[in-house]
């Protein structure tokens, strides 16, 4: 499969980038990379390494859309941009998907303006995994649509559905809309209306709310929101593991007797921040779109990166769009 | 002072309130409690232990309001339910303050229907205290409005700002605005709405948007949100570091060595339990209602009752209610 990389995405760009790049050729030999960016300067970040050149475009690139520009307008204008270049050769069928850990705006608007949408989708959302106590789960919308109709919701319970299914091989993932209450009559005009949709929706298996307080458990795997939600959910989780952590770290270093604890339970401490690393599962789906779309985290390392990587070809081995067209299609 | 109690709201009602009451009154000799719920069954847990009989009043009330009914129909059905007594007492100016650990809908619209708003206030908003890294923070609105205007958030800025400098003594408390984005034209429809009002509002310290992953670090002090996305926040909050709390436990059984370390951090996590401990600041106060009005969580054992009694004492002894309404009024 052929995949198309924004070399100058991210926090660590382009060096993080180009190592995951280097990482992933060399575990996966059916991927071939399309690196968007200033050749020269990207052409000699790979050449610090050794790998199959056979397997890698460069596409020159010479402008960046940076995090704090307006994604459209940037879009706009910014016509030659390492975005811009990976998102057109999606559109122009040369690539089947497309990664990126550059602006998230910027990102999700160039997916459904230049690749478009998936015919019946009103609205792509972006999907991320996270670590639940219980297995993973998925948050959809997590921040592509901040102002959305109760309808869009069904599709995302949809589409949430089919990913769980088919990428992680999941039968009959329990979708469960996020809600202020377990009752069917709580929540705001959005998910009172939204609730009696995916009741009556018959191929998704509705457990019916779930509060915030239950999300990190992981027994749900679909929750379902709309993006300023499910964004707040997002960053609430790692805002607030990580605060804790630091707090806890912080008590550690206040005594010499809990010190000595700490090197006991050293390997305690490096299982549990596994289980809770969400580089493992890669970067965010971005489905909806006709084309596979991974937004990768901006703070992405080569390793995110990588797996950010592992993630696309999954997609594309396990024929998710396919799949998701076929879903749409059928209900 | 006189404190109306709702002596069968919560979980472990009534014998956690009692508790709560029966430390109180010892803690705090200038309280007078009246206590609602069935006479008889109140004043035989009160008498089996020894306390001031001349600063409690039995207030019988024969019916309880449950947390699974509709709020506004059971205030409306129940005329002798526990919650509906107290909150009477506060209208006929018999009490100064009220206080529940039972049904937070029939509470709050109880508030509102039945003491009234302050003039001026469009809706009050529930404000609970939390703790956070760097100190505690307020969410307002955690619940009570779910679809807000905007200009209801810049009502909620100014009573967070009052109650912070009035009880927490805390001078120019920072404000910010809970949205998913720094910049200003972040967010949904209303956030943005809410920020130009902000930014704009004199008697407020505004300090622009906070993004949810900062929330928990408690830089600033009064985070305003509609209910919707602050319940949100309050129980994803709560869940998350439930969630890691238990994680941690689950890695240190897992192993000899990291049993040995627990026991030499034991009272690394002690401290951290504690400054977590939310019953510390008691209940959630309902800011906006002509009497002060205080939500004691659901689950609350007798420490956290005593402490919302604690609450409620401070409000009062502060003016709380005046300045609220003469801040309301100034501007």
């Amino acid at each position: 499969m052929k995949i198309a990389i924004d070399g100058m995405g991210g926090d660590n760009a382009p060096e993080a980038v180009v190592s995951g790049c280097i990482k992933a050729l060399s575990e996966y030999n059916d991927i071939h990379l399309y690196v968007t960016g200033p050749e020269d300067e990207l052409r000699a970040l790979f050449e610090k390494n050794s790998y199959d050149k056979e397997r890698v475009v460069f596409v020159n690139a010479t402008e960046v859309i940076g995090t704090n520009e307006h994604p459209v307008m940037a879009l706009r204008r910014k016509k030659d941009s390492s975005i811009s270049k990976a998102l057109n050769l999606v559109k122009e069928k040369k690539c089947d998907a497309v990664i990126s850990a550059g602006s998230t705006g910027a990102f999700l608007a160039g997916c459904t303006l230049v690749i478009g949408r998936i015919k019946g989708i009103e609205r792509p959302a972006l999907a991320p995994i996270m670590p639940g106590k219980n297995g993973p789960f998925m948050v959809i919308d997590a921040g592509a649509n901040v102002d959305v109709k109760p309808f869009y919701l069904t599709q995302f319970a949809k589409m949430g559905s089919i990913y769980f299914e088919t990428v992680m091989e999941h039968t009959k993932p329990k979708v469960g809309l996020i809600n202020i209450g377990e009752e069917a009559e709580k929540g705001n005009e959005l998910t009172k209306e939204a609730y009696k949709l995916l009741k009556d929706e018959k191929n998704i298996n509705f457990v019916g709310n779930v509060e915030p307080r239950e999300v990190s458990k992981g027994d749900a795997q679909v929750l379902v929101c709309d993006g300023f939600v499910g964004n707040t959910v997002l960053k609430m989780y790692e805002g607030t593991a990580l605060t804790i952590l630091s707090m806890i770290k912080e008590e550690i270093m206040g005594s010499t007797m809990s010190k000595i604890g700490a090197v006991f339970m050293k390997s305690a401490f490096k299982s549990l921040k596994k289980k809770m690393d969400y580089t493992e599962y890669g970067g965010a789906p971005f489905l909806g779109v006709d084309g596979l779309c991974v937004k990768a985290h901006g703070s992405s390392d080569d390793k995110a990166f990588k797996n950010a990587i592992r993630q696309a070809k999954a997609f594309h081995d396990k024929k998710l769009l396919e799949k998701l067209k076929n879903g749409i299609k059928s209900s």
